[in-house]
C-alpha cells in the first residue's frame, strides 16, 4: 500500500523530437528520444513548473511506482511528494532521462539511424551544455517558458547551475547539492579508474559488445565499486560495517572467499548495478562529468560565469562528502557573492558521504522543503 | 656517478631456513628463503642494528644500486645512506622482502614442496606476525638479538608495531610512519576492489596463471591504479596535474583516448607495475594489510596491546594521508599514554598524501634524523 505521501503509480512517457540538436562535440543529432515522467499538475499560469536532473547513474524514475508492488520507488522519492520538500500539491515536477542514458532516451542502446545498428561506443560524447539544451526544449515542448526551479545532486547540481548560468531568464530558482564548479584531478582520476574497468573487460569488445551478444558486467561492476564506494564517508562505513566479518574468521580460504561484511555489500552492489545499467551509458556519463567546467566559456573566471544568473540559488553541501565536498559548494557560493547575488548556503552535517543527498536526514529534508515552500508558483 | 650519501652498489643475498615456521593460519613452512639486503656493518656489540620493514608492493633493495647505470635506487634510497637519517655510518641496516613477496623471497613463485610445483594462489595467508617472526630469525642468523631500531611506513609500519608490541626486549627504538592500529571499513574496501581487479581478469585461471602462460596484466594495473590514487592527495594531484589536457582538446574520439593528463600517468602506472609485480603476492599483501590488528590478542583494547612495550616509539604522520590519516597515528600515540608510556608525535604539513613517507621533505627528513641522532649505537 502506497504512503499518503507518496506520488502512486506513475507512467514514463516518451517525447520525440526532430529538430536537428547541434552537440557541443560537433556532432548533429538529427533525431532523438527522451523518456520523461511528470507528478502533480501544471498550473494555469504554468508558474509551477520544477525540472529534476539526474546524477551519474539516474534517470527519469524519480518518484512513486510503476506497480504497487514495486520494491523500490522512484531514486528521490524521499524529496518528491505530496507535503515533501518538492511538494507535487504544489509543484508540476518533471523528471527526465538525459541524451546517452540507457533507460528510454536517445544513447547507446539506440540505432544510429547512418548505420543501422546500435550506437553503442560511437554515440556522440554529450555533455553539460547539451543536456541543458535538451531540457529546455522539453520545457518547451510541455509548455514551459520558465521553470519555478531546476534541482539536481552531483551531476544533476552541476545541470542545474549550468541552467542558470546560461539562461537566466528560463528559471526563479536553483537548487544545486553536493555539486562543484568542475572535478578536481582526483575526481578525475576516480571516473578514469572507473572506465578503465569497463575498458579493459574482455567483454568490451571496443564497446561493440552487444553485438557480440556479450556484456562486460565485471568491469562495469567494479566501476560501480570505486562509485559507491567514494560516494560514502570513511565514518559512516566505520558505523555501518566496522571490521564484521561474514564468516566469522580471519582465516581466508584458497578460493579468496569474502572475510568482510563491506567486502561482499560491495560485491553485491556491484553486481547489481551491473544487470541494470550499460557500460556505454557509463562511460559516457563519467565523460560528461569529468567535462563539466562552469567558467569554461569564461576564461575560468567563476565569478564571471555566475554574473549573469538571476536564479536565486540554494547551494547544499553535506559535510562528510569528500568526492564533491563543501569546499567545492563554496567555491560557487563565493563566485555569487563576488557577484553581487544573494545565494542561500547550507552545510549539513552527516556522516553520510556524497550519496547524503538521496538520504533522509530530518534537517537536510526539513531545511529543504522550507526553502522550496518560499518559491511561489 | 654515486652520490657522497649513497650506500653506493649493493648486493643482495639469501638466507635459507629449515627450522619450520609455523603461521598464523596454521599452515607449517617448513622450508623457505628470504631476500635480504645490509647496508653499513654490524658492530662489535652488535648494538647498532636497524631492520627496515617494507610496505605492500615493496621489497628488501631499499637502499643504493645493483649497477652504477641503475636509473633508480632502492626504494628508502633518500632515507637511508651515509649522512642521512637511517645513518649507515652509524648503523647496521637491514632490509628483507617479506615471506610471501615475490622478489626472492619464498613466495607464491616459489615451488610447493608438496607438489613439486608453483605455490601460486595456494601460498598460505601469511600475516603481519609471521613477518614478524621470520624477521626475528633472520636477525638471530645475523647474530642480532636486540635491534637499535625497527622502522617502517604504512604497512611496514605495523611491522614495526607488532614488533614493539611481541618481542618488547628485542628492539629499544621503533618508528612507525604513516601507520595505523588496524584498517577501517573503508581501507579494507579499496583493498577489496583491488583484489577484484585481479581476481575477475580472465587471465587470472584462479591465480593459476603462471601455468597457463598467462598473466592477470590489465586487473594488476587497476588494481595499482586504485591503489596509487589513495596514495596520493586531492591537492597534491591537483597541483601536479590540475585539469591539464593530454591533446589540449576537450574532444575524445571514438577510441576514448586519453585527454586527461591524470588518465595517462594513473595508466603509465598501472602498467609498468603489472610487469614487475607478482598478483598472487599483490593479492596476499592486501589481505596481510586487512588482516593486521595490533589489539587482537587484546580483545581490541589498545592500550593493553601496547602495555608491554619497552621501545621508545616515534610515530610520524602526514597531513593530507586520507588512506591512514594522522588520526589514526594518533590513536596509537593516545594508547601508548595511557599505558604511561612516552611516545614522540610528528605531524608533517605535506600535500604528499600517503606517500609522502616516500618522498622529499625537508622538514620530515631533519626531524627524522635529529630523532635517529638519539639512538645508542
Amino acid at each position: 500500500m502506497m504512503e499518503a505521501s507518496s506520488v502512486g503509480i506513475v507512467r514514463p512517457f516518451t517525447e520525440v523530437f526532430d529538430e536537428p540538436l547541434s552537440l557541443a562535440c560537433g556532432h548533429v543529432l538529427d533525431h532523438y528520444e527522451l523518456a520523461v515522467e511528470t507528478y502533480g499538475e501544471l498550473n494555469t499560469n504554468k508558474h509551477n513548473a520544477v525540472l529534476i536532473c539526474h546524477a551519474l547513474s539516474g534517470n527519469h524514475h524519480a518518484a512513486g511506482r510503476y506497480e504497487a508492488t514495486d520494491k523500490n520507488p522512484g531514486w528521490w522519492d524521499l524529496l518528491i511528494g505530496p507535503g515533501k520538500p518538492i511538494d507535487t500539491r504544489r509543484f508540476f515536477v518533471v523528471a527526465v532521462n538525459n541524451l546517452g542514458g540507457c533507460h528510454g532516451s536517445t544513447g547507446p542502446l539506440s540505432v544510429n539511424p547512418d548505420t543501422g545498428r546500435l550506437w553503442g561506443p560511437d554515440f556522440p560524447p554529450v555533455q553539460v551544455t547539451d543536456w541543458v539544451e535538451a531540457q529546455r526544449r522539453l520545457g518547451e515542448r510541455l509548455g514551459i517558458e520558465q521553470w519555478a526551479a531546476v534541482i539536481g545532486g552531483s551531476l544533476g547540481g552541476m545541470q542545474a547551475l549550468q541552467w542558470a548560468v546560461e539562461y537566466p531568464s528560463n528559471l526563479r530558482h536553483c537548487v544545486a547539492l553536493a555539486a562543484a564548479p568542475k572535478l578536481t584531478a582526483q575526481n578525475i582520476a576516480f571516473n578514469e579508474i572507473a572506465r578503465q574497468a569497463i575498458l579493459t573487460d574482455p567483454e568490451w569488445h571496443e564497446g561493440h559488445y552487444t553485438t557480440q551478444q556479450a556484456i562486460p558486467s565485471r568491469g562495469l561492476a567494479l566501476a560501480r565499486m570505486v562509485g559507491h564506494l567514494t560516494y560514502m564517508s570513511a565514518d559512516g562505513m566505520s558505523d555501518k560495517f566496522g571490521r564484521e566479518l561474514r564468516e566469522g574468521s580471519f582465516q581466508t580460504d584458497a578460493e579468496q572467499e569474502v572475510v568482510f561484511q563491506v567486502e561482499s555489500y560491495l560485491r553485491y552492489q556491484g553486481g547489481q548495478f551491473s544487470t541494470r545499467f550499460d557500460a556505454n551509458t557509463y562511460v559516457l556519463m563519467t565523460r560528461a562529468l569529468d567535462y563539466f567546467d562552469m567558467a569554461s566559456a569564461f576564461r575560468g573566471d567563476l565569478t564571471a560565469a555566475v554574473g549573469a544568473i538571476e536564479a536565486r540559488c540554494l547551494l547544499i553541501a553535506f559535510s562528510s562528502d569528500w568526492r564533491f565536498s563543501p569546499t567545492r559548494s563554496r567555491e560557487i557560493v563565493d563566485a555569487l557573492l563576488c557577484a553581487g547575488k544573494c545565494p542561500t548556503y547550507a552545510e549539513i552535517e552527516t556522516d553520510g558521504g556524497h550519496d547524503a543527498f538521496l538520504l533522509d536526514d530530518t534537517y537536510y529534508i526539513e531545511l529543504f522543503a522550507a526553502w522550496m515552500r518560499q518559491v511561489d508558483v
